[in-house]
C-alpha cells in the first residue's frame, strides 16, 4: 500500500490487463480471498508477488506494534481497554524481517495452498522504489529462463495478481524505466505479439 | 482489485498522498492489519472507502463460489478433496447484495472498529467505472456539509486510505473527470492551497 507507488505507472500497466491486490506488505497470507474469487470467477492463472525496497514492514516486530497499540489504549475505559488488547493479540499482523526471503516464502504459501488452482504460475519480484527496476527473486515453475524482465512483461500480457506494501516519499520511477515499456524499446516485435494479444 | 481502476489516475491522487488498500470487494474487514500499520506507524487518520459499479462481488453468492470450489475439486485425491472443501468453507467471502449499503456497512465497521483510531475520519464512496465520478454516499463525523467533491479534495490533501474491488474491462475515466483535477479547475485558489500544505 506504499504511497510512493503507482502501480500501474510504475509497472506499465494499462487498464484491463491486471487484479491489483495491495495490502501492508504485500502479504500473500492476506490477499487469499481476493485470489480465489479472482480466479474462480474471473479466470486469472498467475500471480506475481511483488514487494519492494525500504518497506516498513522490516522496520518493526509485531511485539512492537502491539505495544503501541496497548499504550494508545492506556486513557480508554478498562473494559475498552481489556477489548482492544484481546482484538490486538489475536490479529496477524505477518511483519517480516529480510526482503527477499519474504518474497519467497509468500511464492510458496501461494504455491502450496490448496485454495490457489494447481496451475498457477506464481512468481516473485522486488521492486526497488528509487530506480523503479523489478528483480525477480523467485521463480514459478513454467518457465525458469525467461529474463526477469520478459517475464515480467509476459505476465504485463495476461492477467496478473499485483500485490505491494507500505511506506513514504521517493522519487517517482519515471515512464523510461517502467519494465514493460523497456521490452517495448529493446523488443519492438513484442508490441506487435502485444496488440495480438489484445484483439 | 478490479483492472478497469487505475487508482491514482482515477482519483487525480500523486505520489506520496496515500496509501492504497486494494482486495476483491474493497472490504473492510480485510483491511484491518493494513489500517492498523498505516495509522500506528505512519500516521494516518482519513480512511475512504470506495467501491465500485458493476462490481464482481454482486454477482455471486458465498454458497456459489464455495460451489465453484469443490467443484474444481472433484477429480483431487480424497485427502486432498476434503482438505479443500475444508479450507474454503472456513474461509470469510465477504460477498455483498447492495452497492450502497455495502459502503455503508464498510464506513460503520470501521468507525466501530477497536483497532481503528477513535478520530479517523471514516467517509463512504461509489466510483462509477463508466463516467469516472465519484459520489458519496457514508459522511464522515467531522464534516458532514462538505460536497462530495470538495471533501474528497481535501482527502487528497491528506494521507487517504483507497480501498477499490474487482472486475474487468470498460472506458477509461479521463483525466479531466479525476475528482481532483475538477476542483483544481474549479477552485484556482486550491492549487494554492495544495502547493502550500505540500511544501
Amino acid at each position: 500500500m506504499d504511497a510512493r507507488i503507482d502501480v500501474y505507472k510504475a509497472l506499465g500497466l494499462q487498464l484491463g490487463e491486471a487484479h491489483v491486490i495491495r495490502n501492508a506488505g504485500g502479504v500473500a497470507r492476506d490477499a487469499v480471498r481476493s485470489i480465489l474469487i479472482s480466479q474462480r470467477l474471473l479466470g486469472t492463472r498467475e500471480v506475481a508477488v511483488i514487494h519492494h525496497t525500504d518497506c516498513g514492514m522490516l522496520t518493526f516486530t509485531a511485539p512492537d506494534l502491539r505495544n503501541i497499540v496497548k499504550s494508545d489504549a492506556k486513557s480508554r475505559p478498562a473494559n475498552v481497554k481489556e477489548a482492544i488488547e484481546k482484538a490486538v493479540d489475536s490479529l496477524e499482523i505477518y511483519e517480516f524481517g529480510h526482503l527477499e526471503n519474504s518474497v519467497k516464502d509468500d511464492v510458496k504459501f501461494l504455491q502450496d495452498n490448496l485454495l490457489v488452482l494447481d496451475e498457477t504460475e506464481v512468481t516473485g519480484w522486488i521492486f526497488d522504489v528509487k530506480t523503479g527496476k523489478v528483480s525477480q527473486v523467485a521463480q514459478g515453475k513454467l518457465e525458469p529462463n525467461l529474463t526477469c524482465i520478459l517475464r515480467l512483461f509476459m505476465l504485463h500480457l495476461s492477467r496478473t495478481f499485483v500485490s505491494i506494501p507500505i511506506d513514504a516519499d521517493c522519487e517517482q520511477p519515471s515512464e523510461r524505466t517502467s519494465p514493460a515499456n523497456e521490452v517495448r524499446e529493446k523488443h519492438p516485435s513484442f508490441s506487435d505479439l502485444e496488440q495480438e494479444l489484445a484483439t
